[in-house]
């Protein structure tokens, strides 16, 4: 007899259907982050909310995600509606709420890919393959969700208290240690792994949390069946930080020069 | 006897409160665009929205507009709430609609700036200041709102068909043609005012519209205050043309190197 258990990323995503417009899931202690779960995997939920649907149409082209409260360990209930469908494009409003409360909105626009002219203009970041880099540990230690990660950090690791670079750069390697494969919900979570970059720039921990963060999708459904389970290089920057609040980029790319997300975030700090 | 007549960007955003969470603006004719009104206008109509309400705390800190449909000309209505209000930050949901029907929706997150340490890690683009840049009229020959602004292309100019640049790439100094002063709706119009990016890889017009804006207001009000009616310098390119769609980014910047916003967008497109 074997017995299969489930990924945690999937335990995660997994999402009852109450009725048409609403879905419930649950916390998982897993994933929990500094306060309440990983930005990521929320993000994630709410994509994957959306590809449950049976009015929804294409796949995501972009989603936004605002933490307005942090979840609670426990069930939550995500509303969901298609405020608008056209023929390629479909415009779903979410909103994530335990015990009537509302603690994260969303938006969400879900398309249809057609054959275009394309061309890429970023320039991938130019680093060794993930085979020559050892995996990371420290961030590992910091939150208990990154060790489902194999993270490989060629610029800007996971801050120790002596290092105070003055770019807030990160370039990593990053894998589900389980090799569970890439789909549009995991290509959500990974553009959210990459640590507050006030972090960098103070040498650790400091209050920080992300407030907002849009993602942009740009692979097809093809190119992630290309990438599979394989590694994804993510490159993280910020702009400015001031008031108490900073913004953050990501971009997300295949071995072989694929980008495949950009995302952008702000995020709210003490310093 | 003198008359005052209302600029053409306050008249545009002019709002009455129909009811607390109702508010209705009507489109300017000045404003129209390729498909409805500039987009820029209407996010800053969503962000002036916000501002109208009693309950507001705070000064953007971001807002994502979702054009869902176009706007047609006419009479819309907003309906806006605050979905959630914390000690420092408040996190709305509006929906713009017309005849009950769906046209476009938000998020925005408005905040309290507090006194924090701080740091630009952009570069504001190098490029020679506005007084010996002449204005540019071919925007203005394409989209009549346009002629609502002094523009002056550094780089990337409004393309003509024998353009074809390898890189969409825009840097260009804006102010409002009749000196009015930037606040955060202005801001906001200001970093949607690049045209599509593939215009300039395809040498000129093509069918495109944006589908999601998120900006993110780095200003503070003492910093507008500063730049008063200036020019601002702004920045734009594209990551990844694929599929039909694209995302485009944008950097607006004081003459003196103050970050004041960074926008993205993805973008539909035939070609």
């Amino acid at each position: 007899m074997t017995t299969t258990t489930m990924h945690p990323f999937d335990s995660a995503i997994q999402l009852a259907a109450i009725d048409d417009g609403i879905r419930r899931g649950s916390t998982h202690p897993t994933w929990a982050s500094m306060v309440g779960p990983f930005g990521g995997i929320t993000a994630a939920i709410l994509v994957r909310a959306v590809q449950t649907h049976p009015d929804r149409i294409g796949d995501p082209l972009a989603v936004t995600v605002n933490f307005a409260a942090p979840i609670v360990d426990g069930d939550f209930d995500i509303s969901l509606r298609a405020a608008r469908t056209n023929r390629t494009t479909q415009h779903w409003i979410l909103e994530l709420a335990q015990d009537g409360e509302v603690k994260t909105t969303a938006t969400s626009v879900f398309g249809i890919r057609r054959d275009t002219w394309g061309d890429t203009e970023a320039l991938p970041p130019c680093v060794p393959p993930p085979e020559e880099i050892s995996p990371d540990s420290a961030q590992g230690d910091f939150v208990g969700w990154s060790r489902l990660y194999d993270l490989r950090f060629a610029e800007g690791p996971f801050p120790g208290e002596d290092a105070q670079p003055s770019l807030s750069t990160t370039t990593m390697w990053m894998r589900d240690s389980a090799r569970r494969r890439v789909d549009y919900p995991a290509l959500t979570a990974l553009s959210d792994v990459f640590c507050p970059r006030v972090f960098l720039r103070h040498g650790g921990f400091t209050p920080a949390g992300t407030i907002s963060v849009t993602t942009y999708f740009h692979a097809d459904q093809q190119q992630l069946d290309a990438l599979n389970d394989d590694y994804v290089l993510g490159a993280a920057n910020a702009n400015r930080f001031s008031g108490g609040y900073f913004d953050q980029g990501a971009q997300l790319w295949t071995r072989d020069g694929v980008l495949l997300a950009t995302s952008h975030q702000v995020v709210y700090f003490k310093a």
